[in-house]
């Protein structure tokens, strides 16, 4: 396909008339798709069906010691969930601590704490005159919306394949103390589905903060959601080379099974230190009695241990890999060699992130939208939902059916050229009126 | 019997004598019961086995509207379990928000985020200089244990048979704006199991609070937990008696279902007016993506409606009544005349308030753990545990086995006459060693 930045005005002109004739087509079949959000779809729900039955009304609700999971107590959760999650993040079971359904609950109440009474006796961060953040881009709009919600300033740091620019982020936190964190989501990454390569990891591990009570907020919520057998990411465990490199306090690692079995209905979970995990216990015990161990009795029963949740997540993979295939092979059909358009093709996780020419996301995202497919709205993936650039946009390919998905891909494409061949023409206009 | 404040020293003195051996004899029985904490017990718990198969892996998991109770999602809880809750907390469905397993969670929360946000655009409570709190007392060590955690001044406030001193609390919150709150258990009072009378909750509906931003914390925890049948006490429902009153978001009204189904497992909720709650859920929104919708609706098809859920209601009555009887009778055998302690006798609720003489809680208490009886610390039900009579012990009736608890509180009995006596029989001495 011939670049439309090679293309003459009057070629542009033509593409866009045909475009707009096929983007007619699609607003005719009145659709009403979504690619907005990270929702496991209806088939990978009922994979987990048979977690209904692990526990039934004949089930011994005991666990291993002897505790009845039913009654009140256990704060850090039941022995054997911690050894599974434990598990599934790479960490020891007395380093994990057991939470409710919702991770990003557990990453608000780290923050919520700091502000109200401080990390490990440093000064609340509500007695603070300033509390700023660093938030690689694009990034997860869920977190932006945390630190946001504390008035906390964020700091965009540029992201590549390989992680956040550690230069950058090196200088900043050694040099302003009041940089008191980071948002990562270190493996198959929200919106990219890049992975921090070993050296990103190890110097996340040898930061030198200037604040003795800035923390990584590593939000592993991918670390087995692979799409290949053969291709998977490595990632280096965070918690382990931060201790090699005699910074073990340095890092809060979350982790969630909501993308392995019920979204609404996981567990999530916070691996840390040793005093990390006694200094969050110690506000945790003002705030519950305990979490759901019934809950978590159900998932050691429905997956026996790590072993049954890999062969699990295999049959995630199964259902959404050729999702996201159908919309890699459309965007290069449709999109590839035009110059306008690039777009990730992680190994696991559950986004791909698109980048269109300089100004162009909201307006293909309108214009997507018009026709009934609904994406996550532009500048989402940056702080203040400001993406300077105007172009990236998340493509969320799991939760609509591949045949649903595979029309909203095309119609997606449609709107990439149409509102890049108009910006395009338009240039040439203005360049013409320059004359 | 006669009483002990009639008794000369001689007859002190062989009562002492006699109840020390008697001491001794429980002593040698190497008992290990707890008393402490108000948990159900196996027999309760079991009474909602059947929850374990009101949903399987051939339920349809989606809620009435069409929801996936699975995937994420439905901030304010599915519909459905609204109304049931709602029903259990006298309230409108649509005044009705529902959160994970702990209410005290919930809590914990309000708090929190009226340090970090304020309430209602009111400044954030970090920003104070002090911020203040009524406290009802004796009452729950757990609500004072969120209040003294985040450096709040508690006042006790005397509590009677109708609810707290209103006097006292008109007068301290319509003077003093440094006051945010009030915890209150309306219902079966933890510990004494009084409830408000009409007059109590009109006062409450009706008070002119100097700070635009106190609330009434209204822990309703007991609302549906009767003991009898016939005697059932009643309370006003305060939402609506404060909407009469013109006070509409005078109030935060918590419950949960931690002691009708399963403690750790079970549904919790706030009950406010439309803009106390629009004012939560513009936080809550940032915090979580939903609560555990499969958790809610499997509660709904366990109860059906509020009507299966009072019938449930009637088993736990059945099982802890002959409980809450046998203690009451076995004081009554051993202390009634002896004009030493004094205990409530409550129609529902999960405690029974015991006071002893002055100074004589903490020896008691200690005396019951020599001889493997567990009791809630001395203390606990006063802020920073401070009892200042010495003298009140919250018992909790419901978890042992009826024998194992009527052992229980047959040594209670005797470390009650024997700390007395003691104490009664040093006064006599500091007498004579006046003379």
């Amino acid at each position: 396909m011939k670049s439309y930045l090679k293309m003459s005005r009057e070629e542009l002109a033509a593409e866009i008339e045909a475009l707009r004739a096929e983007y007619r087509k699609y607003q005719a079949m009145d659709l009403n798709l979504d690619m907005s959000r990270g929702k496991p779809c209806r088939e990978q729900l009922d994979l987990s069906m048979d977690m209904m039955d692990a526990l039934n009304s004949e089930a011994d609700l005991s666990c291993e010691d002897g505790t009845d999971c039913r009654n009140y107590g256990v704060l850090e959760g039941i022995w054997e969930a911690r050894v599974l999650i434990a598990d599934m993040m790479e960490n020891n079971p007395e380093n994990v601590l057991l939470y409710g359904n919702s991770s990003l609950n557990v990453m608000y109440d780290q923050i919520a704490r700091s502000f109200t009474h401080g990390v490990m006796g440093n000064t609340p961060w509500c007695k603070l005159d300033k509390v700023k953040w660093l938030c690689p881009v694009p990034g997860y709009d869920r977190h932006f919306s945390i630190t946001e919600y504390f008035g906390i300033e964020m700091i965009p740091v540029p992201m590549s394949s390989n992680g956040p620019d550690m230069e950058m982020i090196e200088k900043l936190v050694s040099e302003d103390e009041a940089i008191k964190g980071i948002w990562c989501v270190p493996k198959y990454s929200n919106p990219q589905g890049y992975s921090y390569n070993d050296e990103t990891v190890r110097r996340f591990a040898r930061l030198k903060p200037a604040a003795k009570d800035f923390r990584i907020y590593w939000d592993n919520a991918y670390g087995v959601h692979h799409l290949y057998d053969k291709h998977q990411d490595y990632l280096i465990e965070i918690l382990a080379e931060c201790k090699r490199a005699g910074n073990p306090d340095l890092v809060y690692k979350f982790s969630s099974t909501s993308k392995i079995t019920f979204p609404g209905s996981g567990i999530a979970a916070l691996a840390t230190s040793a005093n990390n995990l006694e200094d969050v216990k110690n506000q945790l015990k003002h705030q519950t009695i305990g979490h759901d161990k019934v809950n978590q009795l159900r998932h050691v029963r429905f997956f026996g241990d790590i072993h049954g949740m890999v062969e699990h997540m295999r049959k995630h993979a199964a259902v959404i890999r050729p999702k996201f295939e159908a919309v890699e092979q459309i965007f290069a059909q449709n999109l590839e060699g035009l110059e306008i358009a690039s777009w990730t093709k992680p190994n696991g996780g559950y986004f791909i992130s698109f980048d269109g020419l300089d100004g162009t996301a909201k307006a293909i995202i309108d214009r997507a939208k018009k026709a009934g497919v609904k994406l996550t709205p532009a500048g989402s993936t940056w702080p203040y939902h400001k993406d300077p650039h105007d172009n990236n946009i998340r493509i969320a390919p799991t939760y609509p059916t591949l045949d649903e998905l595979k029309t909203a891909a095309k119609l997606f494409s449609v709107c990439v050229k149409l509102v890049s061949a108009e910006k395009l023409y338009g240039k040439t206009e203005e360049k013409k009126t320059d004359k």
